[in-house]
């Protein structure tokens, strides 16, 4: 070896993460149960008890997604890697994609799926509002997709699609697969992915299920598996292609990659909590602390940026009233109240505040620490807002 | 929403992974402080304190890269992960590509560089030997390539690639660009990014940097970093496209996807460890207690099936003795004495045990018990070894 003038070695400091409550777009506020399990020791990736461990994740994951598919696994990498496996997978060179234009992940949806060599073709609709199904027939009609991807909670709007069988019947009339997209939404919104016909379904691990991000929670049905064993053409990423990752997943056992390990053990007793609370008094939980968060902020004078029929309880686009600077107000939230919110993404930037609540971040008491904080904050900052009416509203809501 | 008979949650018990001395190729054990890290609170993923652990884990990484690179990150996957980024953002399609037959992983990044249309050829030596320059010049002259990836430790073989300057100036002569997989070395053993002229460089996070898995170190020199800019067509993954995840890592701070926090709350603890002993004696540690671990099990009877020039200390291939299933004994040595030791893989499987000495698993105390507990098991299962001349041969190199 060469022997070279060494330099030498930073010093950063201790790890001391400030104390926050989570109330953005995810992570969520972590359950200390979950946090301790990502601090287990750790074992090999094909050792029998780790194999127990994703034998575990995949019966509690079929639990959380309403499913029985066999092939419900976890993606080693973040929501948008799940992303880019379920349409990178499902989709070959040349074939159709029909993917939402409402919302900054709709679009990202077609930003991947371009990558894997699809055509793709957008249904518009105004951000802040959900797809109207005739739109999403008349694409059809117009451009016989192979893949329509949709999402069902848009994480930049805070819009819910509703009626998803509406739009899966669609689709399969026209021999169509079906992506849905339920980032912000798994675990903590009624969500059936067998019942409504779903061919793939994908979320994050950092939403509602409440887990650090870093891995991503994928289930496939049989169609969408007989898909992409009869592919003729390779799949654009090693590291995504379901060919290699299922021998890990599946029967055999087979080293892929080395799985995130301490991520999943942290997901795995995640899940575990959302089993013991059970998941319907879950999606419960969800609607009651996301609906004082709503019923504070429309009290208060900042109603929300959406209709009531695709309101996502699991995050609140909260007007941002007149004469405010969006930035300041996230800011001094943040300073003065060490709660996270952020603002708006894309088409909406300036005009909202998105006020998340999932996973152990919808509990009662942070509904009314954030309505709290922001209408003080926006009182001061000379809006016209009414925070004491919001704490109010928060508290009556949250005693129905 | 519909109603429907609901399912029974699934009840999977606590999380409790059993106890065991990690002595395989990673994960490795793994120092206490850096599972705590791992059980840190989140915060947001452009949150203030987030952004200043990505500039410590930038710094501290440049330290064990050696390197001054600006474009020094961490990509949100696995070893594998970080492969794929190299090789999919350096290469376009019809580009070629030069790629090491004598080893899985070498074999590997011909794998990833197919799927972003690159044309792979292959310079080849037997699987237990390194690349020989002569042979990697006659294939430059011959193919001309564009990139010329190596492995320079062998995860599969346990061999180490000597002389990397030789490589990269017969690489540099030809005007290609070369790619070096650290994955068993960084943090082990002497390396020397900027010195050798390495223009990029990965690793993964479970191996001699001793955190958990799930993250991939890598470093771009701004020559690399020039080609991917001018590049003329998109990369083929979304999800490890360069051109958005360097406007998370960069100074923009801009969003492209949640990042692994409590992943990388990890890795930058167990990069601290490193910084606080000092690279220089990490990596006389790995060759102290590696070369104990190559000292007893040649005293012992099964010799590394390694040339002395090309000896890995990181990831010791110990020769399987006649007569021996070695799968039998390596599930003994699991399960009698609660270590991890793996087989060989590919052209070596029944031929190697492969006995790991990375990161917090590089103990003085480790050494002593893989070669005490092998040297039993092999004993009892009929081989023609002496487990008490192996151990006296670990005590004494540890005392050297």
């Amino acid at each position: 070896m060469t022997d070279t003038e060494e330099t030498e070695p930073p010093d950063v400091g201790e790890l001391v993460p400030p104390d926050r409550t989570l109330m953005g777009p995810g992570p969520t506020d972590v359950h200390d149960r979950v946090r301790r399990a990502a601090a287990a020791p750790l074992v090999g990736y094909l050792d029998d008890y780790y194999v127990s461990v994703m034998d575990d994740l995949q019966e509690l994951l079929r639990y959380a997604f309403r499913t029985t598919n066999e092939h419900t696994f976890v993606v080693s990498g973040t929501g948008s890697a799940a992303m880019e496996t379920a349409l990178a997978n499902l989709l070959e060179p040349g074939e159709t994609v029909l993917v939402p234009g409402n919302g900054y992940f709709g679009q990202r949806m077609g930003h991947v799926a371009a990558r894997a060599g699809a055509e793709v073709v957008t249904v518009e609709a105004p951000w802040g509002q959900p797809l109207d199904p005739a739109d999403v027939e008349a694409a059809f009609e117009r451009h016989q997709p192979t893949v329509f991807g949709f999402v069902h909670g848009e994480t930049s709007t805070g819009v819910r699609q509703p009626d998803v069988p509406a739009l899966t019947d669609i689709a399969h009339a026209h021999d169509a697969y079906v992506v849905a997209d339920t980032v912000p939404v798994l675990g903590g919104l009624p969500f059936r992915t067998d019942e409504w016909d779903l061919d793939v379904v994908y979320t994050g691990s950092q939403k509602c299920l409440s887990a650090p991000p870093g891995v991503a929670p994928i289930t496939f049905n049989e169609r969408a598996v007989e898909k992409v064993h009869a592919r003729e053409t390779p799949v654009r990423s090693w590291y995504l292609d379901l060919a290699g990752v299922w021998e890990y997943w599946g029967e055999e056992r087979n080293y892929h990659h080395t799985g995130p390990i301490s991520t999943n053990y942290a997901l795995r007793e995640a899940c575990r909590l959302i089993a013991e609370e059970g998941i319907e008094a879950v999606w419960e939980r969800h609607r009651r602390v996301g609906g004082a968060i709503k019923a504070g902020a429309e009290a208060m004078g900042v109603p929300l940026h959406v209709d009531d029929d695709h309101w996502l309880p699991t995050l609140n686009p909260v007007t941002v009233p007149d004469g405010v600077d969006d930035d300041r107000v996230i800011e001094r939230v943040m300073d003065e109240h060490g709660i996270e919110i952020v603002g708006g993404l894309g088409a909406l930037a300036g005009d909202i505040f998105r006020v998340g609540c999932m996973g152990h971040s919808a509990r009662p008491g942070n509904a009314l620490e954030v309505i709290s904080a922001l209408g003080t904050v926006l009182a001061e900052e000379g809006a016209d807002v009414d925070p004491d009416a919001g704490v109010t509203a928060v508290r009556r809501a949250l005693a129905e």
